[in-house]
């Protein structure tokens, strides 16, 4: 996030509108480092300070050129031999790849065998979910059976829930975000500034005007920074986007002080809240001390993914919001017979009947049981980075473990770790093993004794992004 | 689209500034209709006149309930049978949908079954397809090669254009339109009132200025409408939908004639066209009197759709832009390691694999096969209609045949059809063969008889919709 924010393009610190085009940036810097290296670091001012932020390596140096078939291509077999060369050797690629990923919070443990005779079908859920269209081969029944079982989780009665399953986390924020702009036209877009990226791309595409707010050391949103954000603001509704997991921290915004900070400044029935619960919004649920996410609360929407904690080979998410809300943002489509709430048109029929397999076979003892087991395995990687003198946090409601970022990017690239300034992270997800941890910890132990010269240098610290109770570095050890 | 547009939602007819939460309208009435009644039909007001739109079915009656497992499910089996035997029946439920669709342009024939090891992988190129993120589970190679193909097609060279697989045809849109905005701010959305839906909910969203241009019989774009109405705002830049095939007509708007129009009225460089092609962005460029789509002349983006005429189990399309506008759009995200330019956050890495097989098997010449099949199969079921007495009309470059709306609403159910008013239309896919449109025909054909009492009584006048021409009813039929 810092870094999706830090090139002045989406620069919202403080208070600012949402501009197109800012003029400072320079394209010719970017096309020169995407389209003639292979690998990708670009500069960037953060705060006056420079920083280089790496990218991934250029993939027009190494993608699959489609090819036009030879006329004799049916008689030889060449082509088709040629295809399942490229697909095993890529399928190779996918298994090595799913055993070493750690960085992303998705579930890779899952097991669809019995869904595979409708892998072929063209499934699409086009218009609303809960009005049939007229195209036939839709997957409805499942999207509003899962519907209805997320609308339970977070108490919203039947009669009172709209929702549809979303095509990713984003997708959610883009339409909770846009409900929260037309409930309240000229409200002002809070999140603080380790929400998604995707929060702050919304507030450029809908032009909402957008303030940023502080974070406190865990990543949580700082309630005095946003007590005084308001207090700049009366004249106008706040539309607030509070985390349930931060994608950097696995940090939780604390709701309720978030609505008491929203009543005792004045903003009693001018606000909607937004949670993005990409990642922890089906966790947190069976965790008992968390605090609860429920529509007895006066929130707006809740979106959750699909392919993280769930598991699903499609990126997919769930979107619930109150069924007052939607009726204002729809518009009936006759040409489908159906109704046009959703962001996207044409919808993935396939990730709902994932979805519905899944919530059906596990139930929430199934969830419940993977959730303690997540949190268990994540302190487990905490403890051992500790004893081992690496600096760590581990917020209190999450699998989320922050650590030092590898020194070398090949060692980053091969866990698949996702790093911001000098920090990585571990989600630790339902497939991620305690030998999986193990194998992780030795090879991480054995490159940083060469990094940091058997601990005779200092480690950078990280008091700054994770706190001095947590540094590990020479001045912060004892 | 009608539809869509006629809830005094959207109403953006003339030019009308895109307002939020407009007050005239009663959620009641959705609501109502939605959540207690069994069909949904909605009376709604089009230009003063009322006209019913008939929706779908409601889910909520006929969803497949999620259930917590038993406590002894695992050794009784019970719940593996039950949910074997609901996919089973689904499953049977979509292979006689599949056989009877005809109304949405999604080629139903394809056979994926060489990719089925690559199923259960969680595939996902979040962030840009040209910077490889740290998620290591990606299939950027494949999407690169079939941006590479369609970049040629478009006739863009490869260091001058950047794409991403989206979606859907709507995520085109969406990006599109958004593109032309980051260019031109001020700009106004111009669009003819027969473009998809997506176009008028593109302008919502933005909050940008649309105006809505009128159309021909055919369903192409007035020129003459278009050329009064840019008279009329010649202060503001001007970002154009042109619409390669309609939802409805399946007409083509006049690319030359649009920029000539531009060029004419001092719009020079003062305007960005945005060429909406979901359907027939992909069969045109194989009809040899087709005017051509290119980036040689002055367009900005162009959108298809992957699950329609290449056919795809899961909805999908390609967008392709010019490098230059997109660097102002997007921001590089550090915690991905990849840059943040598409309109979604995590991206289905699956659809790449399913385009690239597809295009490498066929290859332009399979392409231009298909296409001429579909036109030719086309030219037949029109001919048909109009021996058998029925109004139907088909464009010079379309396989979309549209024709008087049958009277049954089971029977538009039962073959999947799309309606607007007067008209239905069957869209003629690779999948559609000369013995489906008979058994459609003979079908057809016996119910008619008896609603129009064998001929004595006269079916609807279809003058407006398709043209004196090409109507049927008594009092044009000679």
């Amino acid at each position: 996030m810092v870094g999706s924010v830090g090139n002045g393009l989406l620069d919202l610190g403080g208070r600012e509108k949402v501009e197109p085009l800012p003029k400072e940036f320079d394209p010719e810097e970017i096309v020169d480092s995407l389209l003639h290296s292979e690998s990708n670091i670009v500069g960037k001012e953060e705060d006056g300070t420079s920083r280089k932020i790496v990218l991934g390596r250029n993939v027009h140096t190494m993608c699959l050129e489609v090819k036009e078939p030879e006329a004799d291509d049916e008689i030889t077999g060449e082509r088709e031999a040629y295809m399942a060369g490229v697909l095993a050797r890529y399928r190779r690629s996918l298994i090595d790849r799913t055993k070493h990923h750690l960085g992303y919070p998705y579930n890779l443990d899952f097991d669809y065998g019995a869904l595979i005779h409708l892998q072929h079908f063209s499934i699409n859920n086009l218009g609303d979910p809960f009005i049939e269209s007229n195209y036939g081969v839709h997957s409805r029944q499942f999207e509003v059976g899962v519907l209805d079982w997320f609308a339970r989780l977070w108490e919203l009665e039947k009669n009172e829930y709209w929702g549809y399953i979303t095509n990713c986390g984003t997708e959610g924020n883009l339409h909770g975000i846009l409900v929260g702009r037309e409930v309240f036209p000229n409200g002002i877009l809070y999140a603080s500034k380790e929400s998604h990226y995707s929060v702050f791309k919304a507030a450029r595409m809908y032009r909402m005007e957008c303030v940023k707010v502080a974070t406190l050391v865990s990543g949580e949103i700082d309630c005095t920074d946003f007590r005084a954000k308001l207090v700049q603001n009366k004249e106008k509704p706040a539309i607030i986007n509070i985390n349930i997991g931060t994608t950097v921290k696995g940090a939780v915004d604390d709701l309720d002080l978030v609505i008491q900070t929203l009543e005792e400044n004045g903003f009693k029935d001018r606000f909607y809240i937004h949670c993005d619960g990409a990642l922890f919004g089906l966790m947190m649920p069976f965790i008992k001390r968390a605090p609860k996410v429920t529509f007895k609360k006066p929130i707006g929407s809740v979106s959750v993914s699909g392919h993280k904690f769930v598991g699903c080979p499609v990126p997919c998410g769930v979107q619930i919001t109150r069924l007052a809300h939607i009726n204002a943002l729809s518009s009936n489509v006759e040409y489908l017979a159906s109704r046009d709430a959703t962001i996207m048109g044409s919808r993935n029929g396939h990730a709902p009947i994932f979805l519905w397999y899944t919530l059906n076979r596990k139930g929430y003892q199934g969830f419940q049981k993977e959730v303690q087991k997540c949190l268990r395995n994540a302190h487990y990687l905490k403890n051992r980075l500790k004893e081992a003198g690496i600096g760590s946090m581990l917020n209190e409601l999450s699998s989320t473990v922050v650590f030092e970022r590898p020194k070398d990017e090949d060692f980053i690239r091969q866990w698949q770790l996702a790093c911001e300034g000098n920090i990585a992270h571990v989600v630790v997800m339902p497939n991620v093993t305690i030998e999986k941890l193990d194998y992780f910890l030795r090879e991480l132990l054995e490159k940083r004794s060469h990094w940091y010269q058997e601990g005779t240098i200092s480690p950078p610290c990280l008091a700054a992004e994770i706190g001095e109770a947590n540094c590990l570095c020479f001045s912060h050890k004892n």
